[in-house]
């Protein structure tokens, strides 16, 4: 597959020309002298621009099935009356269809990998190698909710997702959060990680309350906790962070945490906007995710981009760049030879898109996710022109909708 | 034209499903029965949801060719060194050429009339004629400013508006705002409107900065000031109103002046959140504007409704529903008998959009613009599947990708 003389952006977040070839999943060549490509597709680069693919690092991609379902209420209400008795019915086929839908909204954003952490991971796993997408799946891990389930079971199910390991699928372990799990099960969640060789994913002081408590509860914020257990000894994703200390900040520098801002999430939720700036001052680094759909209402990363760009505009002193937000979102993807070929491709003939003053800017204030063309995970062209195609996305639909269409009149 | 059997969104903002026939530019009949339609084509109406058109209701649309010029400056040398200088070398053929690229996103967003200030009047409402858009269009009026032009010289250009009345056409006069312009002149405006019978826009208080140095200078707040100078005497459109007291609150009641809302713009300039609920609960009408592009930065009235729902959200309380954020994004419009058959078709066929659990939620917190089938002005289709009918779009991102071009040159 070769691009042919196309705008791409590039590892420093410069725009620059030139053609890429693809082979055997990777980016094999960038050059400005003329490619020739023997074997494969040539894309021609007129009015297009390649990007690297974004990553949502954030996610419960099933619960695009909960999409609209119990707006309104209280945060409490709603978790307890709508989301989890939901929740408690869904069956795998459930998750499935609700995970197929979820991975075509990303991958009609330009989304080639997805932090996931949710139930019934093998079902996801079957509609992410269906997709063609990539994900970093995890079982959610906790020791104690209204479920009954033991967190033994729980971590007994996440063994199930390292039997899955594939070119797409990379297992990881996720402890859902500090105020689901006592101190034994945090620490052997990190335990767990460590002797798999698996990285983690955890949600962080999401609310002020959610922070507060743990303070109350244990004398110190969760990050502390959390890095106490042990949890930070691997590479770590931190989902939200919207309330963390100075000291917080500098344990997930110590530590190399990634936290996933998921800011149309916090707002949808009333839980504030994750401290951006001060996160990216003290060298730590900062990701992008949409959360479920149920708080969001969507798995959109390029509203998410240009929502946090809006909010990064707050700090008036030294607002988010575009470059800062495309990194975030990007996560350590890039165009460069050898890099896997994880890419979008940005049609560019669109009113919105001009003019090009400042093509950066465009992108993450005015682009929208229609304006992805194409969406290439590990060489393969895996959304096209409208339509994912891996699967058919009217019977998925069709699906889909029926599924949650039962669960809803089961809960009448 | 009959759209069968469809889904729409009646003025109750409660979704019902039936036939709606368009006769002569209005909606002739709504029927739950089956209706023949003789002359004219028959919309089928399986997987989509008829809506009325949005109203924009504040934007410099001719700014589209500012989109991303002086990016990342703070708000003073923005307008200094990069706004002004551009807008001063405008001429009448750039801004019919940025006009038509806004307009362009409006249709694509659903928008079927926009409420708009600026100058080159004529060029704009050339524009609005060729696109098939409504437009509300003035001359912003303002008696000092860097440029040496005279208040009296924009006066006789507002009249020019006036010559332009058409069925697309309305003319309005609008004072830029209370820091731009001596009493003597707001007074003269307000006199001019209302011996034109024509409607009122205004910036008012759109930043505290501006709110307080009113207050300094006048001993009253720019909505007090205005409304003593008898602005608010016919109806009027306020522009942002971020910073008003409850006394304002009060005022803009009493003189059912329409709150415009700007939320995307009103972030990325830092200026603040407008009081929404406060302002509803007080029983002001507000509605939904992008404000230029250079601010925005694009037109789409569909990121602007999702934005004011998730800052809507922030009053946890009482967050803004999906019907009340509907109701600021149609001003008014709505499928009844004998409105103007301003409307727009959207598609529901699309994974983001899927479960139905709650279709208001889902138009709000998660469609996108590209969603957007058809939009109708006039019982005119203006723009399909993509593409606006009355002019060429690939000549028009051309000729303004040109236009912008040539003027960034020659500030270099």
């Amino acid at each position: 597959m070769l691009f042919s003389d196309i705008l791409y952006l590039a590892p420093d977040f410069e725009l620059k020309r030139g053609s890429v070839r693809v082979e055997s999943g990777k980016i094999a060549e960038i050059s400005v002298e003329r490619i020739v490509e023997s074997h494969g597709e040539v894309i021609n680069g007129t009015n297009r621009l390649l990007i690297p693919g974004l990553v949502n690092s954030h996610c419960h991609v099933p619960m695009t099935l909960l999409r609209g379902w119990g707006e309104g209420l209280p945060l409490d209400r709603w978790l307890e009356e709508k989301v989890y008795p939901f929740e408690a019915k869904l069956t795998d086929d459930d998750v499935y269809r609700g995970s197929l839908i979820g991975i075509a909204e990303m991958l009609a954003s330009g989304v080639t990998r997805f932090y996931e952490m949710y139930d019934h991971c093998g079902a996801i796993c079957d509609a992410v190698e269906l997709a063609g997408i990539r994900g970093n799946i995890t079982r959610g891990l906790l020791s104690f909710d209204s479920s009954g389930l033991k967190g033994s079971q729980r971590l007994k199910e996440s063994e199930e997702v390292f039997n899955r390991k594939s070119e797409l699928v990379t297992p990881e372990v996720a402890l859902h959060s500090e105020y689901t799990s006592n101190e034994t099960y945090v620490r052997e969640v990190a335990e767990y990680a460590k002797s798999r060789g698996a990285k983690i994913q955890v949600h962080v002081s999401e609310t002020l309350k959610e922070h507060n408590e743990c303070v109350a509860r244990r004398g110190v914020t969760p990050t502390e906790y959390l890095a106490n257990c042990g949890l930070f000894d691997v590479p770590a994703t931190a989902a939200h962070c919207v309330s963390v200390t100075d000291r917080d900040i500098d344990i997930l520098k110590a530590h190399n945490v990634t936290v996933a801002h998921c800011p149309e999430s916090n707002l949808k939720l009333n839980s504030g906007i994750a401290p951006v700036r001060k996160l990216l001052d003290a060298g730590v680094s900062v990701a992008l995710g949409t959360d479920g759909a149920s708080s969001n209402n969507n798995q959109n990363l390029f509203e998410e981009m240009h929502v946090a760009a809006l909010l990064g505009q707050m700090n008036s002193e030294n607002p988010l760049s575009p470059a800062e937000i495309l990194k975030t979102a990007v996560r350590g993807n890039s165009i460069t030879v050898g890099a896997d070929a994880d890419l979008a491709v940005i049609n560019l003939q669109k009113p919105h898109l001009v003019p090009a003053h400042d093509l950066l800017a465009n992108l993450v204030f005015s682009a929208q996710a229609s304006d992805v063309e194409m969406t290439i995970v590990n060489g393969k062209i895996v959304y096209r022109d409208g339509s994912v195609t891996g699967f058919d996305i009217n019977d998925a639909i069709e699906k889909a909708s029926a599924a949650a269409a039962r669960l809803a009149g089961e809960l009448k």
